[in-house]
């Protein structure tokens, strides 16, 4: 089966093919880094995380590129309001670049612990001034754009009639969503700003053609993504709520400039919401990646994230991320139980042949339902459903050492190194090696038993369990693990 | 007594006044990211954080500025080669952002490990290209800077006869220190790029009224200081390898355009060496931070290197840096002894107006050192002898909790906040509370010693040193803690 998307422009799934065999451009609108990523901002970058890394292991060199939004994003769709950085620079009391690093570094850090591997690249905007002036004068000099008297410049919507191809909007309903103020200097209230005078006291502002000022927050995707992916790239992803007007804009930059169609596949996640209502900054409602990554392990606020299709909204409920640990739990136990199996040199096994039927089998599974529009519900399920057949042939008809290790082997890629949900495998977290300390410990119990001083060896095992350490007798004598 | 620092320029001690009571503006030349940061940089970087640290605990609002160098960097100081990144990039075969992102992460990462706090903002020079085009403009305007043919803009060093007073080089010692190869389209084999026009196949360039190119390595220096601190800024720091040609030419370049004074103070670290000569990506004789931080601990590299002043070398051995463990060790444990002290409520005691003496005296002390031109070696001598002395204080005659507290304040801030050389007070390292399972081994040992089998007790006893557990008698009993 090959990889289907489904196309928010096209509106259906369709047969991914990228532009250059072999090769996936990935465009995904990254943060406007202002304050700490929510759990929204967790669905989106991990879908796509998922995304990337299921197209890599299909074969596909990837390069997968993601801006920085630092400057140019207004409080406002509708192009009023302040830059949300500078905005918070103002109340911070710092110079905005103090606001940028923070919240990147924030950023980045929270999106590593969340297993998410780093795009390709990030691209600032910032870092692209030149170029997205150069955009602007292109548009003017081809009619799309027009420069006002107060030095602001506007895309003339009228000029590109296709417009709303992407959010089906029809033209009413665009006038509704970006409401216009009256001073507005806009010809037409869907235009939308390519840069914006700056005011008395903005600090992020360059020099152009039209004086001092910075660009608005679209034109930046369409430069960036052109630049270091080309025209008419593979993939652009992003946040449901991003399709109008963003989305929507940089279609309407892009494909007046170069003439030719933008993308070739939308790919958009749906949102988080909190009892039904999207969670945002702007809300207040929003639990930060942080907050839930001191309550949570990551592998359960990934696997609370995965189980919901992307195309679907995630309702968070901290019972809902919970709820989803004793399933990592199981599946962190059946690592153990085969890295034990493979350790003990194992030899030829009868159930040999139906482990490796079943690993087969659920390889293909999963691949499927990733290459069905990303259906990660589906690949969990078809995991889960996999470690309680292959339960059996671990402990007294044990598979071989050799069938052990095919079986951890696809474990390991789907929920380990695509999905993110199975913990890694760590021996020993602690600084301090138990290993020696436990001996002891096992040993005094071993003689208190000896000494039929019941109680206390009773004692002992409670002991332990308080601390997350479990006594297990076996046939080669006493064994702990952690709980 | 107030900061006084050597100044490069002046070529000696200075009493330090920023150009604004209380504010201090300090840029630091940073990495060019395109391999791991090793030995030398930590030296570089380590001393501008004490510094910082140090005036910002003397009471200055710091705005510390440091760039990271991702693009015009060239492998070759006569401004032909390749750019560092670039070159990367194509043997690693990726973007060269690809390279930017990897090793600016890695930067960041090793720094933080060691200790540092981040520069309150850094700054791109990839993200300044209008700011620098315009001030090459400004100075061929000015006539420092000529076009030529090939479309390369060079500053002309006839123009500023002051070029060399930083380094006090004469004219022929800078001749020989920029070799230019024959086919150069230099005037002056002195003169130096501002711009370079790319060649085929050079990715990171920008259009410029000269054609299409890449700024020269130094004006991203002049531009993003002068940009984010004014003009004549308090402090430019870097390694002495910069002072000539780079920062000679910074000063060139600003003081051309802007007819003031570069910055008030220059401070220059020394190099780290290994065997007597320099330690260098280019001599292949590095030891990177990510190394040495897996074998040591980042006080003892810290210690390693503030035991040296900044303007003298550091000869880096393995065993100077282990040496200093066991200094490191002896903070950590009188910290551990304060903070058990302060834990305990211990009422008034004879000693007390000792204890607070020394404690008042040390603190004097190290900032007498640290205001003597950053004397880290005098401030770690201090704490050492004040850590002998307070000994004395903590076992048999106690001083009160209160006063412990305040002589722990005074390592804290010292040895903890500012040197960094004090380790993290972490009761809880490992994720399994130690507590009750050495109370059973206690325990068992105790048994075994009441059933006369000392051999047993004493083997228990070296088990756990062999696993970095003490094992020590006190009068309420047998104690334990981590070696």
């Amino acid at each position: 089966m090959a990889l289907m998307l489904y196309n928010s422009m096209s509106r259906m799934k369709e047969i991914f093919k990228p532009r250059e065999e072999g090769y996936v451009g990935m465009y995904v609108c990254g943060p406007t880094v202002y304050g700490p990523p929510h759990l929204g901002h967790a669905k989106s970058y991990i879908t796509f995380d998922v995304l990337a890394k299921h197209l890599r292991n299909s074969g596909y060199k990837v390069r997968y590129v993601q801006n920085i939004t630092d400057v140019g994003h207004l409080t406002d769709d509708g192009d009023n309001g302040e830059d949300k950085i500078q905005r918070q620079a103002r109340i911070d009391k710092v110079h905005p670049w103090e606001i940028v690093d923070k919240w990147t570094r924030q950023y980045m850090n929270d999106m590593e612990k969340l297993r998410l591997a780093h795009p390709s690249f990030y691209v600032r905007a910032s870092q692209h001034i030149p170029e997205q002036i150069e955009a602007i004068q292109g548009l003017i000099e081809k009619g799309h754009a027009y420069v006002t008297e107060n030095g602001n410049v506007y895309f003339d919507v009228e000029s590109f009639p296709q417009y709303g191809k992407l959010s089906g909007r029809k033209l009413d309903e665009q006038k509704e969503a970006v409401r216009v103020e009256e001073r507005s200097d806009k010809k037409n209230p869907r235009d939308f700003a390519l840069w914006k005078k700056a005011e008395a006291g903005h600090i992020l502002k360059w020099n152009s053609p039209w004086g001092e000022g910075y660009p608005g927050w679209h034109i930046e995707c369409s430069v960036m993504s052109n630049k270091y992916l080309g025209q008419t790239f593979d993939i652009h992803g992003g946040g449901l709520e991003n399709k109008f007007p963003h989305h929507e804009c940089e279609i309407a930059q892009s494909e007046a400039l170069y003439g030719v169609p933008f993308c070739r596949y939308w790919v958009h996640n749906n949102m988080v919401t909190v009892d039904g209502v999207k969670m945002g900054k702007s809300l207040g409602n929003f639990k930060t990646c942080e907050d839930l990554l001191s309550k949570h392990s990551p592998e359960a606020i990934r696997a609370f994230i995965l189980s919901t299709h992307y195309r679907s909204p995630s309702n968070y409920t901290e019972e809902a991320i919970s709820a989803t640990q004793s399933g990592i739990n199981r599946l962190s136990q059946i690592q153990n139980e085969l890295l034990e199996l493979i350790d003990k040199n194992v030899g030829a096994s009868v159930a040999d042949g139906e482990a490796i039927k079943l690993a087969d089998e659920v390889n293909e599974k999963i691949k499927d339902c990733l290459d069905d529009d990303l259906d990660t519900p589906g690949a969990i399920a078809a995991i889960y459903s996999f470690v309680t057949n292959i339960n059996r042939f671990i402990g007294s008809s044990s598979i071989s050492s050799e069938t052990a290790k095919k079986v951890y082997a696809v474990i390991k890629l789907w929920a380990g190194d695509i999905l993110g949900i199975l913990p890694e495998n760590k021996k020993a977290s602690s600084d301090i090696d138990l290993g020696p300390i436990m001996d002891m410990v096992i040993e005094f119990r071993k003689e208190m038993k000896a000494q039929k001083k019941y109680d206390k060896a009773d004692a002992i095992r409670d002991k332990l369990k308080s601390v997350g350490i479990v006594l297990e007798d076996t046939k080669e004598g006493v064994r702990w693990k952690r709980a």
